[in-house]
């Protein structure tokens, strides 16, 4: 495995490629659109493992991000976040070059991106189904339709659809739930649907989160899905139950700098600014990512007992078992595995493969 | 104020520099050596207001800062982490042209270390007073000695002192408990040094950590102070009640993407990847900011009643009175006051100041 001396962020591209394939693989069995959520990886090499499954579509959380991947070649890009009217600029300049799907929930918001959109878009209305972040409630059914007759004299603006994000499903208990979570969201979104069809020629449905796209097989009644965590997971995803440990695609390998026997204590130079400070409840303590040992090839399974105790800026103290803490001395490497992959990969800026390969991050 | 159309972290300079100048003076009035700690702003430009006070010696956390900071003069740098032996080419080469301090905190540690160093270093021992992250339990007095009379043979190790950070300090319930922390702690180092001191010519104490040293004025029995988070404090400090609400010097200037008045929420473009996910409890919540309004000239008081109230990677919800929103609309402009300035400056990657001029991050 490749050597490193700091806090690294390692990619296993063999399980980067397989979450691909078979997210690519159930897309199309539903025969539904794939578009992946790029904020996760943020990198264009990791981008191309997915073009070459034949993804053309991506989501994107900022203009920056669709600007980024534009640049590579990317020409269909919905930008998966209430559009920001000051950056308008960069709206005009995406547009005028790619297909870009904006998302959109007021009047207001029609109003002043009408004035000054130079060139065509495509918007989704986005709803909130009940995780309560953004997007026009689903009940509000007057609201869709007064912004949508206000769609139909916009020459610019195209309505493609409804989008939602069930991010309600990141706090269910279990897989169940998280089934539960999805059918009564999708239903909401096809009443609304059949609400609306009646003021407009087209209207998708796209859905996005992770643990429903993950543990749901047919896709009926949507259009399009827009997952983005899958491409790593991480031990947040792992413990709702979405994924395998053998799904987990990514890991910080970082350099062991004291040792407290007394207490099965390990000083780990990873910190905040490393893994982020994403923490998950495990047997009622709040937890910071989970320690491994590691292979000559990759990092090896979770053992019950090893976590990631507390976390600083640039320190965290991992909790070990007796037979970890025996396996260690200063200048070990020890993996941890992320609560947060998506947050992790964004502090961390960039990749190396197991073989020792530089990948890109935005 | 300087225009932005994304989240932008804005410095009040006027504050940055009260704030050093205040705890410059009480270090002089003490007779102490201040050695602030870099690795709230890492920046080349606010270092250099330091270096205007007088200040020559400064502390930061990691060897790759150290490298960055000797770059631009800084020749006496103490690496406040226990060393990290995997990166001893950057020890030796800094110990090659500065004055350079280490922590160790174990026997083995020295003997690595004097194995590979090709220059001379100074070092401290990091001792633990209670705070149970690094360091060698205060108690422990056995080990220290053991440690320091393996330090006689080493002719590039010079023993300089003892080194601890009171971390207990920041889950302090009130500034009284945080006076106790202090003593105690400060106690528990005074006892070790009067053991030790038979045993080597010279040991100083150094501790660290802002909300101390924000709130004691007299530093009798120690040698140095290295806070940091004092050069911009944040919203965890105001709560702990180290720092006035004038004191603090950074907010984050963001985005209004979606008004909800039926909920008196507003998404606004400023999410973890912007402000970190540090939280603070208020009221039994946990929070992730506090939103204020924007001034002309910088950013308004806090108003009881608003608050971060959830965060994604991108978003945040701001839960806002009535007042704050009726200020609002889409495509205004909302401050955040972090909860840990530390970790937002080092998400954020650079500031700008009030009148828009550009300051480096690392």
């Amino acid at each position: 495995m490749y050597r490193i001396s700091k806090p690294t962020l390692f990619v296993d591209c063999k399980r980067v490629v397989k979450n691909i394939e078979r997210m690519f693989t159930k897309a199309r069995k539903s025969n539904i659109r794939f578009r992946p959520h790029f904020k996760t990886h943020q990198s264009l090499l990791i981008g191309r493992i997915f073009r070459d499954f034949g993804v053309k579509a991506i989501t994107v959380s900022s203009l920056d991000m669709a600007l980024y991947f534009s640049r590579d070649g990317w020409n269909d890009i919905t930008v998966a976040f209430p559009v920001n009217i000051l950056e308008i600029d960069k709206v005009n300049f995406l547009a005028s070059r790619i297909n870009l799907n904006l998302l959109l929930d007021s009047k207001d918001a029609v109003n002043l991106l009408s004035k000054r959109l130079l060139y065509k878009v495509n918007i989704y209305l986005k709803v909130d189904t009940g995780y309560g972040r953004a997007g026009i409630y689903y009940k509000d059914v007057d609201n869709f339709k007064k912004i949508i007759s206000l769609l139909k004299n916009q020459s610019k603006i195209q309505l493609k659809g409804l989008l939602s994000h069930f991010g309600n499903t990141y706090y269910a208990k279990s897989v169940a739930e998280i089934r539960k979570i999805y059918s009564t969201s999708l239903n909401s979104l096809i009443n609304l649907k059949s609400e609306l069809m009646n003021l407009t020629d087209e209207l998708e449905i796209s859905i996005g989160d992770t643990p429903s796209c993950s543990v749901i097989d047919d896709f009926k009644g949507i259009d399009e899905i827009r997952p983005g965590n899958f491409v790593f997971y991480d031990y947040k995803m792992l413990s709702l139950g979405v994924c395998r440990e053998r799904d987990i695609a990514i890991a910080v390998g970082c350099p062991v700098v004291a040792i407290y026997k007394e207490r099965n204590e390990v000083l780990a130079y990873c910190g905040a600014i490393h893994l982020s400070k994403d923490s998950v409840n495990l047997n009622g303590k709040e937890i910071f990512g989970i320690p491994v040992k590691r292979l000559l090839s990759g990092w090896a399974k979770i053992k019950y007992g090893n976590i990631v105790k507390s976390i600083s800026q640039e320190h965290s103290i991992l909790k070990l078992s007796d037979n970890f803490m025996n396996s260690l001395k200063i200048g070990s490497i020890v993996f941890i595995i992320p609560v947060h992959s998506c947050l992790t990969a964004d502090c961390m800026k960039s990749y190396i493969t197991l073989d020792g390969r530089l990948f890109d991050h935005m």
